[in-house]
Order: structure tokens, then sequence, then C-alpha cells
């Protein structure tokens, strides 16, 4: 078995993996911002001894805990760079585990270890190549080659959110104009909305705001566009048309064998995987000539997370367990 | 020794080069445009065969042939999947080679061969990860890393020059709107010139144009810029603007030690390339935290084709060369 954590800014999650990356355990604690990285850790060691415990299983007969976190991180040297959800800076993650536990530690990016999961197990299991958008407050992007994360080659990450589509376009909060992120997020989706609607209130999104457009979220703007309201279709197929041009300039950049969106926006399956596809398959350099990625949504959804983190560390045949 | 060919529109460049990478004989054929893809094998067989034996070398003992070619190339099948210079479509180049010769033969694309080229024995010989941007009529683009070319994972290729930057903007050659081809090739800074000049022709670069403004080539935009020429030197601006925006979305997606820029813009040298540098670092990802790339101009020009196209084959030490 192996562990895999997922740091999110509000939960810490846990999940025990089996060898067929089943998630056989798990568990939760609140994110605490308000104490240092070494208690932070502390407490994830608690955690895990106590989801162990209660499985009746042995910390000495883990493979392995992998961790993923948002933010920054050098993955090589075992160390959180930067995370803005922790305001942590330089924490060596690996080092500080290493002082509780002995076995394999590994850390990564969080959108990095959910597409190792999309891939280890999830929307893209046949495939070597695959890149995973999350499509949410922003848009993290995960880049799978030979089935393994690729980070960039130095400090510093793939952040393929942060390629400008739309230069000197909007503010992202990178410091960047014109992100993909900008665009693509949920939260572009929503200012998207927002803008249209402070310029036409004759919509039906309007209607279930109840003219608090502070109110309106990424589902209801596909639930009105569903239902026929001209002004939320509009918004959704704006929308449709930057994550399609940043699908593209992953496939012209990648090649992989699919792009997988992650986040609440997977919840429209097909009627979004099929408008997207049209709009990336004109976009490809070379046409037909070049290998096309498939557009699929997450299979895992928040469970990617942990296990892609999980399968930071070897997955070892059962002979070689020991 | 291995020899280097680099496939171009005009000629066909040949180099046979030494252990140490330097070019120790070399030559070129006009490209006929006219004949088979086997007749132009043929005829690159018989230069190479003659270039040979005016040194009184014999093939037997050439390590391989590496071989750059403008195009869409599927480097492990050794295939021209096209090439849009020579009208080729599917040519199994390396095959057709090994009719004649016994050595190992490779094929690439010629934007991964001279970025090889310049990480081999060029501008980013100190590093294992460089990018190289070829400004010409298009933008092409070469990655390496761990000194190897990264050509995308499944057909088709990484073509950064077609990451759109501009979404909806100026068309591009490739079908898409908005590449960064579109704007940051010689032919987008010409192409801006003259937008400029057809509204304002209170310029020196408008008198050097004698009024015909398709004489105007990067040079004279440069050069009028230098002068002091005010419209030469906002075009200039602007130009390095979309430049350094297609530069930081390379930082943000590959990290590499060194951004290389290549073709006859490479002449501009520290006043580019500090003018770059000063833009891009603003527009990294994480700023400080991650890796910012020196941006370079490439230092072996024309030959980075040929060095890289030769690196294509491993190179053995003398002990094991037979």
């Amino acid at each position: 078995m192996r562990i895999g954590i997922d740091m999110g800014g509000t939960t810490i999650k846990f999940g025990v993996i089996d060898r067929e990356n089943h998630i056989v355990a798990q568990s939760s604690i609140s994110t605490n911002l308000h104490v240092s990285p070494e208690t932070v850790i502390e407490e994830m060691v608690t955690e895990i001894r106590s989801l162990l415990e209660k499985n009746n299983w042995k910390l000495e007969n883990c493979q392995g805990i992998g961790i993923g976190c948002a933010g920054m991180i050098d993955s090589k040297a075992g160390i959180v760079l930067y995370s803005n959800n922790y305001n942590w800076k330089d924490v060596p993650i690996v080092k500080e585990f290493k002082r509780y536990v002995s076995c394999p530690i590994a850390v990564a990016n969080d959108a990095d270890t959910a597409a190792l999961g999309e891939v280890c197990a999830g929307a893209a299991m046949d495939e070597e190549n695959a890149v995973l958008l999350t499509i949410g407050t922003g848009v993290g992007s995960g880049v799978i080659l030979n089935r393994t994360i690729f980070q960039g080659a130095l400090k510093g990450g793939c952040e393929f959110g942060h390629v400008v589509i739309v230069k000197d376009g909007k503010q992202c909060t990178c410091g960047r104009k014109g992100c993909l992120e900008a665009y693509a997020s949920a939260t572009g989706l929503i200012q998207l909305a927002k803008e249209k609607l402070e310029q036409e209130k004759n919509s039906l999104l309007y209607q279930w705001s109840d003219g608090n457009l502070e109110t309106i979220n990424g589902k209801m703007v596909f639930d009105a566009a569903s239902a026929g309201d001209q002004l939320a279709k509009q918004v959704v197929e704006e929308f449709e048309d930057y994550l399609a041009c940043g699908i593209a300039n992953v496939i012209n950049t990648f090649r992989p064998g699919k792009v997988i969106i992650g986040g609440g926006i997977a919840a429209q399956g097909e009627t979004l995987t099929s408008a997207l596809q049209k709009r990336v398959n004109d976009q490809c350099f070379g046409g037909d000539l070049g290998t096309i990625a498939t557009i699929v949504t997450s299979s895992l959804g928040n469970s990617a997370g942990i296990i892609g983190a999980a399968n930071l560390i070897t997955n070892k045949r059962k002979d070689e367990e020991r």
C-alpha cells in the first residue's frame, strides 16, 4: 500500500491506495492556516498514523507517502518553494516528514498529482501522455509525458494556465495580463457572465441571480444555457472559445494523447467536450497529419489528487513488497 | 566523424563534424524541387560521397548521418510526414538513405536540429535545457530537454510558433489566428512597419524605402530605430513586446536555462536580448522563485543546423570509433 495526500486550501485529504490504485481507506483534516509548517506536518503524520491504526495497518508496511501541494514545488529537492494557500516559503516538507517516518516520501504540485492520478487510474488510463487542465478558481495544468510528471526543466514548474492567450488582455492573479487562467477558469466564466449581465438584464440567468450578480456561479451559467437562455449561451460559447484556444496551444506544444478537463465544470460532460473538440480540431498544427488529442472530462474527480500523489511512489509488485 | 545535413528551401547543406563538433568539411547543393523525393535523396548521397572522396575519407568510417528537414517529421519512424518546402508527404527518408549507406541515419525537424546544435556547440553549451526560437519568415521552435530534442509526445511535433498569443488576432499561415509566428517573425515585424508607415510617412524608414514599402526588410527597421527614427523605434518596441510575450510563455511552460534567439534578427545582439530580458523578467510565473532563463542570441548561425543534425548521431569516444 501507498499513501496519497492532497493538500488543499480548506482540507488536507489522506488516502491509502492499494496496488490496483483503489482507495481502501481515507480521511481528511481541516487546513490549519494559523500554525507553523512544522506543526501542520506533525498534524499530517498524526492523521496518517490514526488512519492506519483504525484499519490495523502498520506504517512499516507502507511503500511510501506521496504529497500533492498547491504552489511552486521543487520535487527533486523535496521543498515547497512557495504556497499561497498555506503562506509557506521554502518548506523542506520531505525532510520534515522524514523526522517521523522512514518510508520514501515525495512531493509534487497538486495539479500535477491530479494529472498523474487520471493517467494511472482515471480518464487517461490508456495513455502514456496526457494533459489535465483543472478549471477552478484558476486553471491548473498537469502534464504527463511517458507516465511521468513533466514539471519543466528547472525551478518554477510548467504552468500552462499562465501562458498568455490574449496579449495585454485581462489582469491575471500572477501579474501578467491575458493568461489562459484569466479567461478559461470558473472565475473567468463568471466574470464574463457578469460583464454581459451588466449590459443586458433580460435573461434567465439574471432572474436566477435575483439581481445580485455576486450569487452567480459557473453551474448556473451552464444550467441557464441548457435552459435556452440566449445570454448564458453566448457566455458559454465565448468561454469554450477561450478554453479551446488554450487546449489547441497545449496540443501544439505537447501533443498528448488526451486532454482532460477537471474541476466542477467537468460535470458538463460530453456536451462540453464535444463543443471543445469541434473547435480544437481546426486549430492543431498540421491538421490530420499530427495526433489530435481526444478531449475528455476527469473521471476521478476529487480523488485524482490522492491517487496521483500515492503514485509518486513506485508501485511495487506483490512479490517485491515488504 | 558524423555527417550533418540541413535541408533548406533553397539549398541543402552538408557538413562533416569531428568529435569536438567542429565542421571539418562542408558543401551544398541547390534544392531541386522538380524531381521525386527518391531523386533528391540519391543526389544527397552522391554529394556526401563526393565530399568524403575530396577529403580522402571513407563512408565506412562515418558514425552516422543526421538530417534536419523543414516540416513535420516523425523521427521515430524516420519519415518526413509533410514538408511544405519540398512538397513531400510521407517520405520514408531514413529507409531511402539505407538503400545506399549502412551507417545509422536519423532525421528531425530543422528547428529542432538547430537548437540541438546550439546546445552541443553553441550559445547554450553550458545548458542541459534550452529553447531556440528562430525568427525568420516564420517562428521555428526547438526545445531541448536533458540535451535531447523534445518533439512532443505524439505525431505533430512541438510548434511553439503556433501557440496563439492574441486570440482572434492576425491570420497565421497555419490556419489559426494570432499565433506567435504572426507577430514575432521577421514577416510580422515588416508587416507591423508597413502598417505604421501607411499611416505616417514622416519617417527615416519611409525615406529609405523610396516610397516602396515592399523593399523594407527586418534589418532596415532595426537600423532606422538605431538611427533615432521614432516610427521605427515604436515598431521595434512593439515587436519586442510580442516576442517577449512568447518567450515568457516558453519559460512558464518549459523552464529552460536559456532561450536562444536565432535567424537574421540575432545580429541585433545584446541590444535586442537586454530589451527582451527586461520585459520577460516581469512575466515569469513565481518571479524570482523560479528559474528565469537567460536570453541569448545564437552563436552558430547557419551552421547550427548542420552541427545539430550530426548530433542526432551518438558521438562515440575515440576508442569506441571504428
